[in-house]
């Protein structure tokens, strides 16, 4: 396998701190995290700003700008409902480590973000859904595939193009999680980029169980195929999970200080 | 996925205590490590007196015996290339909660050992080798016909054949672990039951790694359809990897104390 690639999600809205810190555009607390999150193995990190129906695109410009400037240029997730939002980040986006990742599309309403991915030369995920949770993998394939296509007509790459599957709770849908570990193989044996908020698999579960089953769901997701997750990246155990899994599928070397490097 | 099958791995003769226990017909060894095990989730014990070339029967005999009536008929794993002392404790083998596994045979000078299981209406672990290693899973594969074939000559079910594919070590032969997942998932898409000795992966590593180690290969072994392995069940770690993996896979029902369960 490819190293997989690690999207940090701590920078958004729905945290107090980080939506004080954007109204009041306050460098502080969000740099603080985007710099805990690249020393914790992060190699993209996600901005969301949240609706942002107001300044959405000065606030954009301003978040994209703090953090690769004082973050080496980091390469950056833009993550808002606002498409003039995200084209005002692409704007200023530095792209010296990789392309600005619009998120995200969809195959129902949101659609139009692979036009608007493809039209500024960004990658995109695409979330395999319409308006509710696919039902089956019969139904995640046909929104992938649909994706596929709308990409291909708007000139896109499908390597810019990374697919979100869908991670269920397990707790109130465990009968589907099968399902979903079959569709991760589904998508990767086509050759897709897959992504997406894996930790969803463990909400609602006690405190003290979500890093052993974020974890686990973790390693075997990447032996599905899976090339990379929206996660906590100060998660030690989810990230022994990523180190340990790309060792043993010889992503990186095996020395014994492996989790270390 | 049915529930997986835990065969605990610590009455060994390798281990200086239980050596001297068997030699001195010293019961309190052995059952303290047999109970260890079955409270930390074994539903198999193997037992293993190795070579055992003087008095094999009747220490085969004594041990089984010995465990099985102190623990409840708890089914064992008979171990040892004495193929009398083999058949010695399958004579006294209560069969209430499962079948003897004879550990094990291979494709070359321990083939017959799936006649003595069939003469005996045991399982067998299988070993998809013949001298040294299988160096791919071609061979693998040729290793495992070649068993199932001797196993249908002798009126054998496939269904009492377990498939060890060879658990290599990461340190040293790390390229070739992919090969070996993917083995397991070809076992595992012929329907096949697969066991084996899953820590052999983290030989050599240091003592603080080894647990996270077997615990992601653990996982990464299940996704790919491995039903079983012989292991130390009081290694915490890897018990909740095999917890997780049962309940993600739909073989448990999810509960906030799944992992006491």
């Amino acid at each position: 396998m490819e190293k997989f690639m690690i999207i940090g999600e701590r920078i958004h809205c729905i945290s107090p701190a980080i939506k004080k810190a954007i109204s009041e555009k306050d460098p502080a607390p969000i740099l603080q995290r985007a710099k805990e999150q690249i020393d914790a193995g992060a190699t993209y990190i996600d901005v969301n700003i949240g609706p942002a129906e107001k300044n959405g695109e000065e606030i954009m410009k301003w978040a994209v700008q703090l953090i690769q400037s004082e973050c080496n240029n980091i390469p950056l997730v833009l993550d808002t409902a606002n498409k003039k939002a995200i084209e005002a980040g692409i704007s200023v986006y530095n792209r010296s480590f990789g392309k600005p990742i619009v998120n995200s599309a969809d195959a129902g309403g949101r659609i139009d973000n692979i036009n608007l991915a493809a039209a500024n030369d960004a990658m995109v995920i695409a979330l395999c859904a319409d308006e509710g949770i696919p039902k089956d993998n019969e139904e995640r394939m046909n929104y992938a595939q649909l994706m596929i296509e709308r990409g291909l007509e708007a000139g896109m790459d499908v390597e810019d193009m990374i697919f979100d599957p869908l991670f269920l709770v397990v707790k109130g849908m465990q009968d589907q999680i099968p399902e979903l570990f079959d569709g991760i193989r589904m998508l990767s044996d086509m050759g897709l980029k897959t992504t997406g908020g894996l930790s969803n698999i463990s909400n609602g579960a006690p405190k003290a169980l979500r890093p052993i089953i974020d974890a686990y769901t973790m390693a075997m997701c990447i032996q599905c195929g899976l090339t990379s997750a929206i996660i906590n990246p100060c998660d030690k155990q989810l990230m022994e999970a990523i180190r340990t899994c790309e060792m043993l599928l010889g992503a990186t070397l095996y020395a014994d200080s492996y989790l270390e490097l």
